[in-house]
């Protein structure tokens, strides 16, 4: 494992002055404290209090300027692939099939450890950017990720993908990387066991794949009911739903974040309901219109039989960017849409999903997803002082409906900052940059012919 | 009129110099020239041609560095009511009716013409931020837009608000405003006549409207078939959809911006087709998200009959922001997702629905919407430098799904330099914001129980 963090220092402490704070409560209105200092030790958050300027620190307390700023939990990316940044913008204006089978899967033949490792943090540095400070991921060569969130400093759950086609190896090896890396980082990296789908994945190998994630404390993560088109195929193949599939194979019991589930169908809701301590859906909506994808995740019904919803980006080559203000704004105007009431998913339940639902959905609810004393110290300061968020009347409806995510200013995850006033400081962005577009013509070229997968569900 | 341009000097002369170029043909795919000068003379495009650092300039010319950024012709905001951002954030999580009659046009009735004046301003500045070079504005006390517009050196085209309950005198001082305003500010002021809806507005008035326009020479711009719910009750009431009535009295052969049009059906392609050089939809699909509205304006259909669309925000009290970024990527989403059909509204459309489209909606085909000889020069300078557009694969895919409006750095409109890397040159933002703070208590305060109408489509 790399990881730049300094050596530490007895109670290393850091001190957020004078920013606003909003409070994001588990259930009810959101609401902003104004003038308040976030005390930071050892990475948790032990106060938040009413700022006084004067007030004598401990000696060596980081301090962060957070006046004229608004702080908020950090954001949670709940399903992403971040290495996949490498292909953004390479396929557009195709269909799902065309996408899978014409462009993603083909290029994705081509990677190489070292390809995942430059995308992923390619990935933390827009997401850090961004205001994001948890993901969770679903991926190859998973190692060379949790490698790069070490040294960037972010917070991830990392599955590793796995498809039948891979055989006993592959299934042995995510296993491997989870006995590895759980609890790694200093507890930043967590591990998820990540079979792809059910339609990639056998049952025998989801079944032996919940018994290792049971062994070893971990969670699953997998794509399930991705659309109302793949619950079909699966009624016609096999009679049973793909939820149902998880909850017969011992996913669900193992606890799993289930990626879009757009096919949820209403028989599916008591299965999920059954485990809903540690089951919950990742809702990714700008994937699901550019895919024509319709209907989207039963969000509001997921909600009413008390299962976490959460919200994400996918990969950056469906989604184009890793931003979770994009995606989180979406949920609510999709949602809105879908079931016919602009009076529901108000700004307080979107900005519940995105941060105390996204904490719910990777197992870290005790410790992100608020500002509070007890958890740990992921800060995200926002500056919605430009004029597309004036005047203020809302900060709340600011940050839903106003705010992009080059409002960020400052990020800090487990007490470290990453991003001071917009400036990374465990990226070095231009070499990285540099770095990707190296990489760019051969990811690209799929003239060989080959795929890591035939997509047809 | 106030007017802060500098007094002309002869030829004045601006060189964009380096920049790539994004082309957008009226039919087929856009793309990007690389290396290109954009060479300009008393605000028209003379020449775009390969960069030469070298080459020696005209003395008096103003250079702009371009390298590194992609010029695209400026975004056009085809429907918007710009001092709205006044009442921004101020009418969340409400269902249409509550929004109008509980909420925004109880606050209008509150708005002076300083009010009107600040907000217009406001406005302004965060449309050059993001990008936007040309606005259709439609509200009351239009002078102070104008002369907002004169000021920050904006291109709009402004629509007087006009509801048959304001009675004659509101129908003359509507007239009176186009007759002095219409090529205002040197040309960048063109003014349409603007009938609310017609639901708001009795046939003899659009009618007496429609004569006006087409005596002065203006067209219309006006709400209409705002949503499906909207045709039905002018069907059920009076036995004609809303097009009809516009087709019927003239409204149509004048000339029309039809804002919204989601409640266009099967019957009214024909009678827009037959108008179909001088009528245009604007689509502002956030505000139909947001309202829970479907079906959303039937773009496919409308182009399929060779009807204009373009894209709009509405006003920033339903979209919160006059972000086009954002309008034209749901668009795009919202559309591939309306017709289940993932191939279509490409990215290529989608940026030529974005000028083009905006450009012909408003009747200024012949001055904006490309960067060729002959235009005039309203160029955005956008930086795709970012992780978030990274790698840059596609230029095209990047300014729909991954760019956002504080990527553009550098705006200019008809020759003259409205914000340069980031700096507004026309707006003293610091004061302007202040001032909108301080007009807020008294617009929000509703306690009187007036309204400046009331809706019930």
């Amino acid at each position: 494992m790399s990881d730049r963090t300094p050596p530490s220092v007895t109670r290393r402490r850091l001190l957020v002055r004078g920013c606003d704070v909003l409070r994001v409560p588990v259930e009810g209105e959101c609401d902003v404290l104004s003038g308040r200092d976030i005390v930071v030790a050892d990475g948790v958050i032990v106060d938040v209090r009413p700022t006084r300027a004067q007030r004598a620190e401990e000696p060596g307390t980081e301090v962060v300027d957070g006046r004229g700023l608004l702080a908020l939990p950090g954001l949670v990316n709940a399903h992403t692939h971040s290495p996949m940044v490498l292909m953004r913008g390479a396929a557009e204006d195709v269909t799902v099939e065309g996408w899978f089978n014409d462009r993603v899967w083909p290029m994705e033949s081509n990677l190489t450890a070292e390809d995942v490792r430059t995308g992923a943090l390619l990935a933390c540095a827009e997401m850090i950017r961004s205001g994001v400070t948890t993901f969770a991921d679903h991926y190859f060569f998973p190692d060379r990720i949790a490698e790069a969130v070490a040294e960037t400093g972010l917070r991830a759950d990392i599955a590793p993908t796995y498809f039948s086609s891979g055989g006993a190896s592959a299934l042995e090896a995510g296993v491997a990387f989870a006995e590895a890396w759980h609890g790694g980082a200093d507890g930043r990296v967590t591990v998820s066991l990540g079979p792809h789908a059910p339609y990639t994945v056998d049952d025998q190998d989801l079944r032996t794949l919940a018994d290792h994630a049971r062994r070893l404390g971990v969670r699953m993560h997998i794509h399930a009911a991705e659309h109302l088109e793949q619950t079909q195929s699966s009624l016609e193949r096999r009679g049973i739903t793909p939820v149902r599939v998880l909850y017969d194979t011992g996913v669900l019991d193992a606890g799993a974040l289930i990626a879009h589930g757009c096919g949820i169908v209403e028989r599916d809701l008591s299965l999920l309901a059954e485990y809903a301590d540690r089951t919950a859906v990742a809702c990714c909506p700008k994937v699901y219109l550019k895919h024509a994808l319709s209907p989207l995740t039963p969000v509001r019904d997921l909600l009413g039989a008390g299962i976490t919803v959460a919200v994400g980006t996918d990969g950056a080559a469906g989604h184009n960017t890793l931003d979770v203000w994009e995606a989180l704004r979406l949920v609510a105007l999709t949602q809105k849409q879908a079931v016919r009431d602009a009076t529901w998913m108000t700004v307080s339940d979107t900005l519940r999903t995105a941060v105390r639902g996204g904490a719910r959905a990777l197992g870290l609810q005790d410790r992100i997803g608020a500002l509070e004393p007890g958890m740990r110290a992921d800060i995200v300061l926002t500056d919605l002082s430009g004029p597309h968020c004036r005047p203020l009347h809302d900060a709340r409806a600011a940050l839903v409906y106003s705010a992009r995510a080059s409002d960020v200013r400052t990020v800090v995850v487990d007490g470290r900052v990453l991003m001071r006033d917009g400036r990374l400081l465990t990226v070095d962005e231009p070499a990285l940059l540099a770095e990707a577009d190296a990489r760019v013509a051969r990811i690209l070229d799929t003239s060989h012919g080959r795929a890591v997968q035939h997509y047809d569900p």
